[in-house]
Order: C-alpha cells, then structure tokens, then sequence
C-alpha cells in the first residue's frame, strides 16, 4: 500500500530537480493523485531548498488513511485541491477558534513534507487542510484559487471590509486579477492601481470600477480615498504613493511576502487610525466558503498551461520570475 | 462677554512664551478657567510652532455658548477635561459610525486653535469633545487621563482584547503607568518590558504580573509569548527583540508618536498573522468609558506637580525632555 511519486524539487544551486519519494499513509492522510498544481512565486522562495516544489495543487483521492472515512466525507474518486497549510492540530488555541492559519504546530510549505510537493504525480496530506473542489470549477482553475485565491480573498471577508466598501488593489498579477474578481463580486468598489496602461482593459474587464497608473508621490491625489489596500504587487511599492489615498480608518494589507521593511511610521498609522493587518491564505472555514463562492459567483483565474514535466516546471517558473505570466501559471498532468 | 486669557505657547526659537487671546465663544463652545493640565511628550513637538500648548486640560466651565443648553448637559460650574482633539464634525462617516477620532473635519492640537492651550487660564472649547470629569478623580489626577490615559485604553477596550489576555506594555512612562492600571484591572496579564530594573517594584505595584528587563534580540526568549503589545516607549524599540515574543494573531500598537520607519516587513506580519493598529486618543463613548472606569477602578496617573507659570512650564517640559518625570507632570493654577 501507500504510494511511490515522482516530484520536482528545489536544490543547493536553484535548478529544480526531478527526485523519487514514497509515502505510507498515516490514519488520518489521503494519497492523491496530482492533476493540476498552480505555480505560485513563493515557489521560486524554495528553488534553492531540497523541498519538493507547489502549493496550489489539485487532484484525485486514490486512497484514504485508517481514520479517514469516520472523521470526514473524503473518499476514493473525489477532487481535492490542496494550499500553503499541510496539516494542522485541531487543538491549539488557535485551532480551536476558528483561526487554523495561526495553528502553532502547522505544517505549511517549506517547514515539512520536504520528500513530497504539489509539482509531482502524487502526494499523502492531511485531510485537516484539504478541500473539495466544487463541481462548478475545472481543475485547471481550482490550483491558483487553494493559496493565491485564499491569500486574497480572506482579507476582503474576514476583516470587516463591507459591501460598497472603496477597494484598492495594487498590482496586476496572479494575486490582483483573483482580488479584482472576488471584490467586485462581493459588492465593493474596486480600484485598481498598476504600473503600466496596458492593464487597464483587463482590469475593467475583470470588474475594476477604476484603474489608475502609479506613478511617484502625488501622482494619485485626485483619487478618491480608499478604505482597503491589498498590496499584491510582487515588491513592495513606495509607500508615500498610497498613504495619502487611504481613508480614516483604513485597512492596509502588505500580501506581497517579502522580508523588507514596509515603509510606514508610527504616525502614517495614529494620523490616520490605519491598520496594517499581516494575512496567508486562510481559516479552515474561510477556505471552504471561497471556494463556494468562486463556484457560484464565477470567480476564475486566467491561466497559462504548462506540462507537469522537469521542462515545464523550469518554463513556469522562469517566465514568472521574468513577470511574463498572464496571470498564473498551471502545470497540467500529462 | 467673551473670555481674556493668558496662554503658554511655542516660539519659532523653541522657547516658550506667555501671550494674551480673547475668544467670544461660539454657540457650541463653553468657557473654561483652567485649573490643571497634564504635560505630554508631544506638546514638545510643537514647542517650536506659534501654537498654545497642552491639551490635557482639566477646568470648570465658566461661560456657555447659545446652543449648548439645548444641545448638552453642560453647566456653568461643572468640571471638566480636554483632549487631543478639540472639534469634531458629528457629521462625517467617522462621526456618524462612533469614530469621532477619525472625524474629517476634527480640529485637533496643533491643526487650529492657535492661539489658545490648555498651558494657560482659560479656554474656549467645542462641546463636541468635552468631557465631564467624575466626581471620584481629583483634578490633578484628571488631566494626565484625557491624552495619555485614553491612549492607552482605546487599545485595550476598543479592539477586541479580552480579558485574561497576556498584554505587554513596552516602556513605564506617561502612557506605560497608567496602561498597567487599565489592563490589569481590565483583568488582563500585564507583561511588562522596561530597559531598566529600577522600575520593577513600582511596575509590579501598579498591577503588572511579570516585569522583564529588556536587552538586544533573543533577551526576551524565554518569555510566554504575548498577544498584544503597546509600544509606549519615547522613542521606537528594536522590534527583533518583540517580534518574536508575540503570539500568533497578535496585535501590535505602536503608540510612540514617532515618523521613524516601524521595523516591521510583511513577512513579519503574515509569519503570524500579526496587526498593527494605528490609533491615538479615543472615541466620544470611549472616552466617556475611560473616565467612568478610571473612576470606579482606582486608576489613576502618578503625578508631579508644576504651577502653571512660565517657569513651570519651561521646567516641566524640561523635565520630561531629559526624561526623568515619574510619572506625568502637572501644571496647577496659581
């Protein structure tokens, strides 16, 4: 029993590598069968790990654990997608009221499960982070919907922003085009701040009530003040641009994973009675309730199609570290 | 009709100087004859603007505006105190939503009302924040409330923090005393990180359960992990040495009025789902709230006592620039 896999991981020099693993399934794991697995930049924080590569990964139950059947519905034959979270206890304080991400004795990506990742043929996971996927999705659209969907969709549904609400998104990209689609369809004003005009059709399409080009400081003063920032963009923007766009009270959320400082004071903050809230992906119930609501509100990503070979991962991952991808990449079974 | 009035104010040299006003009140606004006001850090920032200062005011009404006995409860002869802000609107989205501070159209210290302070004998002073000053708090004990006090209580009372909550408190000055008070007679655990041992009696007397002296990063490790932490010190810790003592889902108040950078990146906040709110004084109701409870709970500002002239001034803001109040100074009326 269990299962033999083949997975692409990172290595000592950033190649990503091809590699053999086995898993037995302990009680409470399912194995499944990868058909899908969106390709995320987080990825590229582990090229340089001996960590099999993917987060956003969909597939089959092939088999399920010993506890299986009487703690879950999983059974062999359903469509799971699987995100950032491995496993988490069910029983820390965080556990146990409702906030899952904050579980302090997770597993996420990169912190275990080394030998396996989602860029591969099969994986064992813990039925504690694994999600069906709803009828209503196609595979190939679930992937990037299980962490870059969840990453911004937790912060427009679990922090209080309200329908009607000014939302601004700040990058174009794997993250914002999803934050686009899920905010609009949720009621609220979305305002979309690029690099470039060549977004803005695809942005206005996308459901953007307005698309501005960001320039230095200053260069959006006219806009209209905005209650929500969700910073999607893949560095940290200059602050000084959007502080003077936010309102009283608004809520500012810095996705983009980066280890440096994010520039604001002290008294960017008490002038305004802003908060910056830190957010990954989602709560347990959080995760479900998106994907419910992508099923029937319609929210998809726009992807671009890769085969799930050593090749295609490299190609992926390259053209998302060159920021050619329009606007998530999906690596496709064979 | 009309007040005249000696006020202390700042100088474009930095020295502070005694000038005359006169105000004729408006129909909202009442006459007050000072009798106290407490003496905070940031009436320094302002030494060296034409502005009168203070804004911890403590006083009896003397004289009231057309409108006020319709609009309010406010009397000739009543005592009470003033804060940071000094007009709200009442008509904004903040006002109307119960978040006066965040009011569009406030007037607060610094931004109007030039010419007057509560470093003076009277002021005139909108109804919109005014507060009346218990019965059980003594007027030398009042003032030091209305700014440092409410500073530290909003965090507290208007978040989300419960009780049983461990709470650190960085820093025992004018804001960290009284943020003991609150929180522990909140029913919270009170943590609290001084640079200095010589603080520890009196910290652990005023409520707090644990006292640690901090150092560089890693001095803190051995400490339970905290779920909120107000940053009450003058100047902006180190955030290596915090960051790690904070639990997941932590809040992060950094109440120092400071435009330094806040080091903190996203990967700080997301790692675990950490918040930083920014937030200064309180709401209309908050305020009100703070007052009741310090009445009724005993809490109270350690106090020295400074006559509120020119000498007294120019000393007490002295003082408190070589930081050696213990704990929040004091201007009486002569």
């Amino acid at each position: 029993m269990g299962i033999d896999f083949t997975v692409f991981k990172g290595s000592s020099n950033g190649d990503v590598v091809q590699a053999k693993g086995h898993r037995d399934l302990k009680p409470t794991e399912v194995a499944i069968k990868i058909s899908h697995c969106g390709v995320c930049g987080t990825d590229e924080h582990f090229r340089h790990a001996d960590q099999g590569l993917g987060h956003e990964g969909v597939g089959t139950i092939t088999e399920v654990g010993s506890m299986v059947p009487t703690l879950s519905e999983f059974r062999v034959g359903d469509r799971v997608g699987m995100s950032w979270f491995q496993k988490v206890c069910g029983y820390c304080d965080g556990c146990v009221s409702g906030h899952q991400q904050q579980c302090v004795n997770r597993i996420e990506f990169g912190t275990g499960n080394h030998d396996q990742g989602c860029f591969g043929t099969a994986v064992a996971w813990d039925i504690s982070c694994l999600y069906k996927v709803p009828d209503e999705i196609e595979s190939e659209y679930a992937g990037p919907l299980m962490c870059g969907g969840a990453t911004v969709w937790s912060p427009l549904r679990d922090f209080g922003v309200k329908a009607g609400a000014r939302v601004g998104v700040l990058g174009v990209g794997g993250l914002g085009h999803l934050a686009i689609q899920f905010a609009s369809k949720m009621g609220m004003e979305v305002v979309v701040f690029s690099g470039t005009e060549s977004k803005r059709q695809q942005a206005l399409g996308l459901g953007a009530s307005e698309f501005y080009v960001s320039g230095g400081p200053g260069s959006l003063d006219k806009v209209k003040e905005i209650e929500v920032l969700l910073v999607t963009a893949s560095m940290l923007p200059d602050m000084k641009v959007y502080l003077p766009v936010m309102a009283f009270g608004a809520l500012l959320f810095p996705l983009t994973v980066s280890t440096e400082i994010l520039q604001v004071s002290p008294m960017d903050l008490i002038g305004k009675s802003l908060t910056v809230v830190g957010t990954g992906t989602a709560s347990t119930a959080s995760m479900r309730a998106m994907l419910r609501f992508a099923a029937k509100q319609g929210v998809r990503p726009i992807i671009e199609k890769y085969p799930m070979t050593l090749e295609g991962v490299q190609e992926a991952m390259a053209r998302l570290r060159e920021g050619k991808v329009r606007y998530r990449g999906v690596l496709v079974a064979p």
